[in-house]
């Protein structure tokens, strides 16, 4: 089994698209790889600082799941022995010979899931999408049956270009629009289009390209996955400091050879913060400077409940700002749509590059989601969507007055997610407490870059809009089992 | 004008995903040049050599595109002069500054279309489809609307194993089989696994690739934009003669560092003949005794009309040979779904590679797609297709046969297309005839590998698939008009 440590890295699947991140994938891997019986009870696991870099990822990162999967029972840590796999492991789910791609192992899934990625997703509008289906593809030219345009179908362009206008305060030509298969591709396309700047954006290895040809500034709290797909572009990343007003734009004008600067400024994730006015200005100003870019990750700005949202960064200067959204979090994450909307200069760009690069997504659930968009169901869905979220929320800030009160919920009232401040030191055992009780949580060091400098702050990330909606009140009495109780 | 030409190559948007190849994308790029007004009358055009190493493809392909536009009349060649924007162009069809990307100008369509790869997509099955769709939504689980598994769908994968082992005799276990959103993304994949074999397929540029790791062996006719996956992977292509008897297979014993060969064994594209079955054992002997793959390219397996259809290689021995499969022709590209089926050794290496570097389709289609196979649509469905292609391909016949005796059919009764062989020396005229005619059509000379050596052949690829059925009488007749008349 040692010999095999030089293949084990690659032999893990992380998968990135399940929710809660490389931590939550590198977690997933290595409970499946115990569970499957590649790794047998008493098995000495490779160093973390080796995995990591088999990985390429943060040593800590590894570090870190190591520490998690002993707290869960899965390894055990002996000074001296390193870490091995628990002898008393769970049965097998599958024979050792079986290691069959697919969709995770229900047995994997935790009984309770507050983990933020997904929407509620038992809530998906059935009825609502085949009957703006069946009108779609009834309408349908025979052309729309043919090889998908690489930007989009028209209808879910102009559409999009209308919603987007009057739901966010996005100035969207249809023409500036380009349709995605999730958000992730989109950043990836702008980061590729990003570091060929002055280059070649349809260059391939040994075209000319450097690693490390520029960077792209991204908040302090995120998600990794966003900084690896940066990375894998060939850009580095840099943090900007995220307070009580959002991420710090002023420190732009001091960083250098940066092209762009990756925001959630209707709702910072997850710190749960809005960018202050002064904050956005920062960000246009240095932009219209420098003639770099605001990347916009609109993410859940159709969710605000104490007022209404503030209009997207983007109205205030297109030809500087790239907003994106995505049906991801107001529908599912299963359609696989996202949109950009680009500044002129990065049209074509981009443009090229996902017409050469990338495969175009369907066009049927595209027509879909357009004729969902004009005949007002999205907004329908929104609200009654924004109802249950918000009810939630509320429900969620009454038990912890109740019941913790030691507790506080920071950020604004918006989105799918809220943040508990917790008190210093705590964050990681009651992250494993909740693990222990089969609630999946995660804790604000998740989300935290790790080469940014600020002050660890222990806190929880708690995804109220995850759970279908018969098991949030089970939810939350899991979750305030783990907490420690109010004086 | 004139100073633009440095970035002349890289503002050409060649839209691959569109029917007819690389050349067809550089005329439909071109066109678009002039059109918009970014090519204004009189404009000298950057030789060919030189577009052609901008764009990186072959000289060929730029001169011929070129010549065919002189020969429609976008373009002028005097001699001395190069080649020039013609005088009398056609009206703009958008103003000089909209450069929009989207689907192609409709004013640009032809109105006869007879190239390949598309079927009658006028005929895709709506309202059948619209029924599985809402049979798949309303019993699927919640979790189908998540984030899709990177392999696809469970019930697609299931339903396709039962289908593919029952229609073309593909040993296919649900496990092995991979759900891709395209067979560009298929072979993409594969391509970047099979360079790195030995190596590390997650790696990036700069990671210890080297260009040129090894080759695939494909067809001496075939798709420009299949080598270019290929040739963007990393690898080389080496062409395998094409003769009567299908590919010459016996070939790939003698070639060196050959790690898989792309075969069109069922129907040969676009040539139209049957791997004969001393060559497919040749191929599969080959890569047994090698340890390499067959790639077996499926595109229209389910479309012979004068027998039931061989069945696919893979069932020799699906340990080295792969199978891909599409719904782009059975159903509509639209759809943006294939599949393929992989030995156990590929299985791991694919799958991680899908998992981290492309983005799963959505599920929506893959559900309905499930339903549409196991209610037997798919079936109904591809026996209303094969009985309107057949009676298409025995009124071209006919019409041959009465009007144009001259001309011989060749190949097998089967697929969406057939290949109609020419007097030597008159293809490339009878091809700029039919375009003068707005009858799109392409000679074989578009479909033959640049550094295959055999003698070029004259013949027509005519996709009488691809029209719609209410005008396929006027394209017929079109067709007849720019052919030689017999004697």
């Amino acid at each position: 089994m040692e010999s095999s440590w030089a293949t084990f890295g690659r032999d893990l699947h992380l998968d990135l698209t399940g929710p809660g991140g490389l931590r939550a994938a590198l977690l997933r891997a290595l409970r499946d790889a115990v569970r499957s019986g590649r790794l047998t009870p008493g098995t000495r696991l490779p160093s973390s600082r080796s995995l990591a870099v088999d990985l390429g990822i943060a040593r800590n990162t590894v570090a870190d799941a190591y520490a998690e999967l002993v707290a869960e029972g899965w390894l055990s840590a002996r000074q001296g022995s390193g870490t091995r796999v628990a002898e008393r492991v769970l049965a097998r789910a599958t024979p050792a010979n079986r290691r069959a791609p697919g969709p995770a192992d229900r047995a994997d899934r935790p009984r309770f899931d507050l983990t933020p990625g997904t929407p509620d997703i038992s809530t998906f509008p059935r009825t609502a999408w085949l009957a703006a289906a069946r009108r779609a593809l009834t309408a349908a030219p025979s052309e729309a049956f043919g090889y998908p345009a690489p930007a989009g179908r028209p209808e879910l362009r102009r559409a999009l270009s209308d919603y987007l206008a009057r739901a966010r305060g996005v100035r969207a030509d249809p023409d500036r629009i380009i349709v995605c298969a999730g958000f992730m591709q989109a950043l990836g396309l702008l980061s590729r289009v990003l570091r060929a700047e002055g280059g070649n954006p349809l260059g391939r290895p040994g075209d000319g390209w450097r690693q490390g040809d520029g960077q792209i500034a991204v908040e302090s709290y995120g998600l990794d996955f966003h900084r690896h797909v940066i990375i894998r572009a060939g850009l580095r990343t840099v943090p900007l400091q995220v307070d009580e007003h959002g991420a710090d734009t002023r420190e732009l004008a001091a960083l250098d050879d940066v092209r762009a600067a990756l925001l959630t400024p209707a709702h910072q994730f997850p710190t749960g913060v809005a960018l202050h006015p002064d904050r956005r200005a920062a960000a246009v100003n240095w932009a219209r400077a420098t003639g770099n870019y605001i990347l916009e990750d609109d993410y859940d700005g159709e969710f605000r409940y104490d007022r209404q949202p503030v209009g997207a960064l983007q109205g205030l200067d297109p030809e500087h700002v790239v907003y994106m959204g995505t049906a991801s979090k107001s529908l599912a994450p299963a359609l696989r749509l996202a949109w950009m909307v680009l500044p002129e200069r990065l049209l074509d760009p981009v443009f090229a590059l996902k017409r050469t690069g990338e495969w175009p997504s369907g066009s049927l659930d595209q027509l879909t989601l357009a004729e969902f968009l004009t005949s007002g169901a999205y907004d329908r869905h929104l609200r009654g969507m924004r109802l249950r979220y918000r009810r939630r929320r509320d429900q969620l800030v009454e038990a912890l007055a109740a019941h913790a009160p030691a507790i506080q919920v920071s950020g604004i009232a918006a989105g799918l997610h809220a943040v508990l401040e917790l008190p210093p030191g705590t964050e990681q055992s009651i992250v494993q407490a909740a693990n222990w009780q089969s609630l999946a949580l995660h804790g604000l060091g998740g989300f935290t870059d790790p080469s940014a400098t600020a002050v660890p702050r222990d806190a929880l990330v708690v995804a109220y809009g995850t759970p279908p909606e018969h098991s949030f009140a089970g939810v939350l009495d899991a979750l305030l089992r783990v907490l420690p109780p109010g004086e």
